[in-house]
């Protein structure tokens, strides 16, 4: 990885579009404030509304504290057993062992950002059961403020992944909390207390293991108030609706979602630039797009695409939680006010890290330690 | 059913055999004192000791409180997942819906017993996982004593049943902290307090969840202070070690189980009573023979078989743990003084109540639920 010695203030003007998330870096602190995103100057094919009470710009005094970061999404009791091969209809079959670990894509996220020192709050539904006790628990150990997550009746959400000898995983998925949302009319199915919380928030995180509704509404709120909203493909395969993709500034799918967005071939860098060029032009949004191995690409709303290549690990132990890091290490270092590049890095770091022990949540680098690392790669440089 | 009127006292010593946990009926209160079993009426083939300091007998005073069941054995956190058909090996699906239940033969066992209002410990691990607080919440809940259920790192155990159309059901099972006991040497496996425990009880019910190790060290610690050992097979499909088999007083196999235990087949009502009165006279035993919607069969160490049949239930809506609830309330009757005769009529009653809900330990009756249907058949008798 080429290192970046310092964190660089987000570009001048005619580049602004590139800070996706609306901040710009005020000073070296990260306690600096969060500039609203200014839909105009991030992309001018589509003004959004900035309430007059949200005001804030790069010339607000730098000593306003940040603006949460909201992940609105699912929460998974993960229960892995490693079997030596699926049991038949009728049939039982003794584990290897098994352990369960708190995942999905919301809660990492959340987790991911609440470890690097960010200001998060997630938003979602547990069940009640013991995994909730479990779930809560762990969110609330990476640091993350779980005032709006909410307790339903019935079972928390849970993915039971059967890992068979040379790595093929099976899953089942019980959708449980995270699909229990309550059937109430638009605009009222979040609490009025997390809808306040969306529109005072930084930036919202979302993703698809939830149903479409309450990412529209989230959104919705988010939209009215000025706030950015960053969607990661990931969670669903389904198409995104058109209503959300309309309230979206940053996409971020993965090459085959970046597939099934466009209907476009992603097998080449040539194939995946044309995809995230065509959606980006399409919905007038930032596309980022992350590649794994081959890095990550940004085609911001306005101006060039930036391309940052993966960070090598010494080891890939397990990639679980390495595109939720990713995705939500961008946002909270955009959020700190870095520019996008810096922002690339510093994500695509932050992956790194992650795939170098196991599982999602216990492996994402908290901030002493990506700062550890960022110090020793400008050593190096 | 044949309903009897009322309980009957144990039968006269002639027949005091049949009193396979050596009960007798004192009084018409259930708070009556429990003689501890006397291996020499019991068995006059296997003389057992009797520490003088434990030489309660039937002229007991009868206002002793009752000595309590030990239950030594399996707690599993169940979790059932409705699917259209089982994954591939790399597939993801997503289930119609899931639920975790409390189970494990051992904490249904002691869930039984103490929903019968029959005091009842129970000895078992749970890991250090959001399960294991469910799953000591859900024992409390139901009246068990839970001061030897002991926490272990790691994983509870779990059982993942994959429930498919047309009712089969493949089922993982994770061991998890049921085979996670301590590697210490024999007699050091128990805890002091547990082994204390059993020495103090009117009996222990053992099953085939946990390592043989630890069935073989409560049942030693029982032998040596005279109390009695009941074993439910089901669990585990290997043989029982003969070192098990010659300190258990009653065993209580299905007829699966009796076929397996005794190289017999057991396909006709001829064959298993062959079976079941073989493996009395090898192993000196009272045989208990869950049969199912056959009802059970009792070979007693000393006597004539007695045959129960069934209860029919109004609606056969889920037969899980309907095995453990036969066994434990056998063992309660029994604990209470009742007659061999009156303890199946009282064991099939309420396993016919198991039936007619969901779950295993939710669908268990408790004691005000059998008292009313009893009154209910005398009523009609």
């Amino acid at each position: 990885m080429r290192s970046s010695p310092h964190w660089h203030v987000c570009l001048a003007p005619r580049k602004r579009a590139q800070c996706v998330l609306g901040a710009e870096k005020q000073a070296s602190s990260f306690a600096r404030p969060i500039r609203p995103k200014k839909p105009t100057e991030m992309d001018p094919l589509r003004a959004k509304a900035t309430p007059a009470g949200n005001s804030q710009t790069e010339s607000a005094p730098s000593q306003l504290p940040l603006k949460p970061l909201v992940v609105v999404g699912s929460i998974n009791a993960d229960i892995y057993v490693e079997v030596d091969r699926l049991p038949k209809p009728g049939e039982t079959l003794a584990a290897g062992s098994g352990y369960t670990l708190p995942g999905g894509k919301g809660a990492n996220q959340a987790a991911c950002a609440a470890k690097l020192g960010y200001p998060t709050y997630f938003v979602g539904q547990v069940g009640e059961d013991g995994q909730a006790i479990m779930l809560r628990d762990e969110l609330q150990q990476c640091g993350v403020r779980t005032d709006h997550l909410r307790s339903v009746s019935g079972p928390s959400g849970q993915a039971i992944v059967m890992l068979q000898p040379g790595g093929q995983n099976s899953i089942i998925i019980v959708g449980g909390a995270n699909t229990a949302w309550p059937e109430l009319s638009p605009g009222q199915r979040l609490t009025s207390e997390a809808r306040s919380l969306i529109r005072g928030a930084g930036a919202v995180l979302l993703q698809r293991e939830v149903p479409e509704e309450i990412n529209l509404e989230a959104a919705a709120v988010a939209e009215s108030a000025g706030v950015t909203v960053v969607l990661d493909c990931g969670g669903a395969d389904g198409p995104v609706s058109e209503a959300l993709l309309q309230k979206v500034s940053v996409i971020s799918p993965n090459e085959t979602e970046l597939a099934r967005l466009t209907g476009r071939p992603t097998d080449t860098p040539d194939e995946v630039n044309g995809a995230a060029g065509l959606l980006k032009r399409q919905q007038h949004l930032s596309v980022l797009v992350k590649l794994g191995e081959q890095g990550s690409l940004l085609f911001p709303a306005v101006g060039e695409p930036l391309r940052q290549p993966a960070v090598p690990a010494p080891s890939v132990v397990d990639t679980t939680g390495a595109g939720d890091t990713f995705t939500a290490a961008y946002a909270v270092a955009t959020l700190e006010g870095r520019s996008s590049k810096d922002a690339l890095a510093f994500a695509a770091l932050c992956a790194s890290l992650c795939v170098r022990s196991k599982g999602a949540m216990p492996s994402m680098p908290d901030r002493a330690t990506v700062d550890k690392e960022l110090k020793a790669t400008q050593a190096v440089a």
